[in-house]
């Protein structure tokens, strides 16, 4: 790619910021580049298209999903390639916009506030020709030394995976977080077995590092915890179905 | 407490070895303390008590819920103070065994093989008198700089807690591991995700940190999730009951 090639993100949100952020500051911590061989990079928020620069290398909307289709239509022919940044959205709702089009699809959490490690995300690349495929990683590798190529199936399934194993696990931090307020206690007692957890997963598989109550076919504290849970249905429903999930998984894999 | 005070663990499990290995080790990085000033331990199989030092000043059982209770009744009268490590058993089941006895909680996920920094790891001490509370806590310190006192109720709440917090979560994690395999891919990709998500808790509420497509109401992404599951009843149960749940929790939040 050549020198002092434009990028220009449309977007206000969580990604969008960080992406901006990212691109500005360049890998951590050493980027090698001159000012001149890193990328001139621009945000706009959707709602002001009129400040979109006339031409841009690359576009890269991260809107939210339903809208992408709508910002790429207004923004036809302002970029030699077109990239949205969704986990689940398919490539082809670009393909009227711009002769190249593709994906850039950051594998993280971004919550506007909070600084982050960008050098580590994964990014995952799809491109609708190789040339394009190039150019998005090259930009990738701005940011980031982790960079592949995923097509719009393992994109898709890369999003529902987070979204089990990050949303989902943050949410049940968000239960026990209200089982110990209700005992006066605080949810960031927990803070160093989950930073143990996720540490494990460095070494072990996730069927290797499973522990608790439900692998160790436990039913004496399983019904204590149960009884503990009779008056709240719908944490029980979710502690009885990962529970059975955890000893069927754990089944499936002693056969 | 007294210089060169025994203290014997009882077990074999994962628990039992790392409490054995954190106490001869001692607090890192800095302990001042001579060897004198230590505690001498020692660590006993159940199944071979005949072993056991004709009196220590504390004994730790260490072995599974269910054998607490059996284990002490033949270990009577060997100990000044006779405590479990249990999460889930009251502290009443060793009543009958000494006159004096307590409960020693660490709030952690042990792997036998698996290193780990102890001198984080929450204490929860609970004990029939202040002494015993005193003695057990004195021996916490020598591990952990995080020691608390719990009864039996908080206890066993943060033993639930932690079960959703770290158990499930592993499993979400062992789900999401299944789906990325599906399509060539490695649970490893996550781990950035994952660092991230529990980074935030430092920071943020649980229920602040949450992303995803529940929190935003993203219909089209959770059809389309809820689709891709449509052939494993099982993955898509907990991907609609947690979805709700995620729903449920912002619901109240926002009356």
């Amino acid at each position: 790619m050549k020198n002092n090639f434009t990028v220009t993100i449309i977007g206000s949100g969580n990604v969008a910021t960080h992406l901006y952020k990212a691109l500005i500051s360049g890998k951590q911590p050493i980027d090698e580049k001159t000012p001149e061989e890193r990328a001139n990079v621009t945000i706009v928020n959707s709602r002001t298209l009129e400040n979109l620069p006339g031409h841009s290398d690359i576009i890269l909307i991260s809107v939210k999903d339903d809208a992408i289709a709508e910002v790429a239509e207004k923004v036809k022919g302002k970029a030699s390639i077109i990239a949205h940044t969704s986990g689940s959205v398919s490539m082809e709702v670009l393909g009227n916009c711009s002769e190249h089009f593709g994906v850039f699809y950051p594998l993280q959490t971004f919550s506007k506030d909070k600084e982050l490690e960008y050098s580590d995300i994964p990014f995952f690349i799809e491109g609708d020709s190789q040339a394009t495929v190039n150019a998005l990683r090259h930009l990738a590798n701005e940011i980031s030394t982790e960079v592949f190529e995923a097509d719009s199936n393992k994109r898709k399934r890369l999003h529902i995976a987070a979204v089990f194993a990050c949303n989902f696990s943050n949410h049940l931090v968000a239960i026990a977080d209200e089982l110990l307020k209700e005992e006066d206690m605080d949810y960031r007692v927990l803070i160093p077995l989950l930073k143990e957890t996720v540490k494990k997963l460095e070494s072990m598989s996730p069927i290797d590092a499973q522990t608790g109550p439900a692998v160790r076919q436990d039913k004496t504290v399983i019904a204590a915890h149960e009884e503990m849970l009779n008056n709240e249905p719908h944490r029980k429903a979710i502690y009885t179905l990962l529970s059975s999930s955890i000893q069927e998984m754990a089944k499936k894999r002693n056969k």
